[in-house]
């Protein structure tokens, strides 16, 4: 199977690392094809810069239709163009947060999401609710890192995330942590071992859960609120995409 | 003061049309500027669409930096890139669906929204979760007329609408209707008049409680979630708008 | 147009006060004719208190039918005799809670309630739940100063509740203040300069949402829930006010 | 012990009633004492009737202050006054809406609540919220039958409040009904007979549920939010019942 | 009438003492029919307990069947079983942690629970959710006692929980405690003495309730989800226990 | 790796069954062995049933321990027993509702379930609150078959069961359906094929998200709430199940 992983900021270190995240845990018969847009922030840190990528997203599933994948991971916390994704194409669609949010809640009654600048919990706290997963999640916490400070993450960084860490499931009362950022994947299995308990990275829980589904034969439904967009005409650096 | 009202499809009769209805009720001293995305779908009907329309937001009120708007309203029933505006200005920032279902609540302790297509129920359905909306609605109901049949709008598009009216309010025990388009905002005083009940169209509610929130100097949180995207750069055809 | 501003309780100075306040946002064209119940507590500080005040509503509500107020707003955070009002009168009627939660929720992801009693928290707390802005409240809290010491309230006073405030932020991690009194009103542009962010005054912003509401023509609905009382007989006191 | 029972209506016929059904179920060491209001509607079937009935509810909790009551009810579907009541006195205070829907919730997975006027059916909802009982009511309806005519209620009354609950067992896939009117108490024993299911009338489980608490020495809380109301001035006809 | 308790663990110790905290409350003509299951374990501390304690409730309440209780109450908080036992009698069938949360909530606005081993905090998370009582609760808070500990519970294990509760009673704004297990039955009326507030142990309030249930011919509902279960085979030492 | 499947029915054939539907999508490294309780009813209709069923799983898990599964699965709908499972083991355990759940949520905004009795809704309904998958499922539709009718299921079930997902999804305005009983696992692909939507078959998903959280090496925490149980002693034929 050939599996669309998108990341959505425009930073191709970021891409690569992903990537080879993704890849260190698909099964062999999945082909990562790992892209970002052609436009927009180098990282996701506001509102302002997710909107662009969103619209990022729908550009690279719009794009990917020529050599219809099998299924799409959207790798970034926040989930930007989820939905419009899945109505762009008949393969299931992932994103990191829904699949690590479920995952989480198999494993314990309640986990603590640790994630980058405390601006961007909000986002977290949006998409569990969305998710239904508000219930099991016990706290959301920012540790005020940048994004792109993970990338070459160093000794102090790391160390940072797994006090967060270790506090959340103190103060929260956790037995599971989730990394709310893409970029946190390569420091899941050290800060496993570390805390002793699941760190779960959306990532890797993304790309397998797709196997899954796709395993199982199962797309995403195009009767009623996923199928496909409406042919129209699009406009401006757009006009490209329609539909 | 200076509104900004932003159409985020590209369909400059609609534009037109949604500022002939923003005019029609602002106070004389409320200046009335009218924008579109530079780029993206000519109607909003997805979550496709929608992705374009809400980066087309978030450039329109890049874009409009330059001037400082005292008040942005985003003319789009779905609130497209509503958090993002928010963040890229201290004017305060309506979305019209927020603001048609906060008037409602004060107006009937319950209501029914009137939409376009029947697949988007699910963004006003979210959109009321997001606001708290939800236990105040007591039904989304789709006409599956299209965006762009509302322009012009005949005489049996009308009833059509008429219709769908009278049927929400009997069966959802409904005291008042949203109008769930902002192309419908034409419509809104004869549905009212032939309905009975307060009909309310978000693009003049959004207005007024934007005149309003501006006459008493409130502005857009900058302390948190709101603040200021970080400045990083922008790529591509984004990278104009970079922080 | 005729403004019926109420104030639940029985002080004349706070009534007065009340409405500086609400004459100071109010348009050149909103006249605001400030009233209190016959009857009742000084101040609102319990469900007891409260239920005076609610039937105090009701009377100044049912006594204005003579002159036809094109607006109501109640003007104690408790919101009392809210839906009582809606039923007597085809105008619009804003409770000065629900005006400030709404506009709150426009301007910040979350915000925090500064109030006055301690014991008065559980009556906020229910209001936001009943207007669905819950989600949006990130914390109520009290500051043990009675009502009516907000009158002529002291620099000491005002550095407690701007205290309480800075607390709530910090703690809370919140946008924005709302006041959880129609006393603190005369408070707000102060504690705003002081905390660098939106503090809401419900007092004012229900005067700015009504006149925009009576701007657009749109009037509580008297199809269903808020339809007029049945006439029927009253007796003691409350006779003259039947229906 | 004694238990005072408040009829929140000044329909004394219904007073009676009322207390005669509550006699029926109650111990024979319980004394029943009923009272209404001094002044107020002669049935509550809107926001208007019940603003004057919870005033009423509360001077007549403080009108027992003397005698001490060792239990309270409040005989009216709509709990009008239970929170004021709650601090005006140290012993246990029922509403009939809150002791029927628990005790629905202990007979069956999901009820519904068969009413007077549907435009009261607001009413209810609210409290299934306030209660918490919202997830296990399936359904809440009107039948339009005016409160009064159910005094001396006649064969049809009976039947049409029959059908009803049977249409409401039927659509709602509920196991029992609440009653959903103090006036409705002297039916239930009738309409239980002949639907084969639990009905419950609030008025005799509030007064079985008084019974328990007082027998097991439980009061209300007076650490809190339902401590006594602050000694303050009351003005007008409600200056004798100042605190 | 016969009321059936049913001790869901198998200490037989507890057993009596439960029994023996039942009968002190109950009513002359009651007569408590104290069981325990024939299998299991010593207390009910985890999940895991907890299976095998809701397979001997369903155990001792089909045995029961033999001689038809006229109410059932089962005194452990998890309150194990209780959907099974309540197809499987026509009786009133109570758990404590249900009959406690829902006498709280008329106690008090807001109540914390204190219970045994912090890990057993989720099971009253969970049914608080499901009674619709989680408004209600502002804490639960683990001891981490041992449930047998609580036999012949010494002066400091009361202290312990004294304290608990007064810090819960602070932390939260609570107006009221409910005891977290049926072993902490004899301890109830000391800490109310000391604490000043409502101290709610469950078991007295089901037999209370449950008395008041049959008091008024209520029984659990036959129609739909608790009918009768199906008759069929049971296979191994269960065979005895088909319907 | 070793996946226990659990059947927590006492049926043979049916437990062939699930073991079958399980191979045929299970990846050729993983090994189904597929169990059943000792004891209790041959299916699973009731909460009585269930309540059996749940120490049955408990007891499975139990005596797997001696060869410690890599992954565990629960093959009927209600997911008895899964939070003991979930102690008793450190490999993950799935329910298949919980699986079904959040596949379905995944491939479309809302699904409807179509399962047995129409007494079994309600236990769908809890999972669905439970798991936070309430807000995704538009329907809980009993078809009143029973359990074991789908055992060699003729003609008339099938077309029985397609015609109850027909209306379900047109009146759920639904995009998927959920399988709600084990034993229609078999029907799974010809359903999909006639209905032409994502038909799930939570044993299916089950055993692929088993496999995918096995290959990133998640394991249940056992820090906190699904800690093991505490050893203690048990009594009855349940002794040789101690910890």
């Amino acid at each position: 199977m050939k599996l669309l992983l998108i990341n959505p900021n425009t930073t191709q270190a970021m891409t690569d690392a992903i990537a080879v995240a993704a890849r260190a845990v698909a099964t062999p018969g999945t082909e990562i094809v790992a892209v970002q847009p052609s436009f927009g922030p180098v990282s996701i840190e506001s509102h302002y810069d997710e909107a662009f990528a969103a619209a990022g997203v729908a550009e690279q599933v719009r794009l990917a239709a020529a050599w219809r994948p099998d299924a799409v991971v959207i790798a970034c916390f926040g989930d930007p163009g989820l939905e419009a994704a899945r109505e762009a194409t008949e393969a299931p669609v992932l994103g990191i947060a829904e699949a690590a949010f479920h995952a989480a809640g198999m494993l314990a009654t309640g986990f603590s999401v640790v994630t980058t600048l405390t601006r961007t919990c909000i986002m977290a706290e949006r998409l569990l609710q969305r998710y239904g997963a508000d219930q099991h999640c016990r706290g959301v916490h920012g540790t005020d890192i940048p994004v792109l400070d993970l990338e070459g993450c160093g000794v102090e960084t790391l160390q940072q995330i797994e006090e967060a860490a270790r506090d959340a499931l103190a103060r929260d009362r956790s037995g599971a942590i989730v990394l709310g950022c893409a970029g946190m994947a390569p420091l899941c299995a050290t800060l496993s071992h570390r805390l002793g308990v699941p760190v779960i990275d959306g990532v890797a829980v993304a790309v397998k859960f797709a196997e899954a589904l796709v395993g199982l034969g199962l797309r995403t439904s195009k009767h009623g609120d996923y199928a496909p967009p409406l042919p129209k005409p699009f406009v401006g650096w757009a006009s490209g995409l329609r539909w």
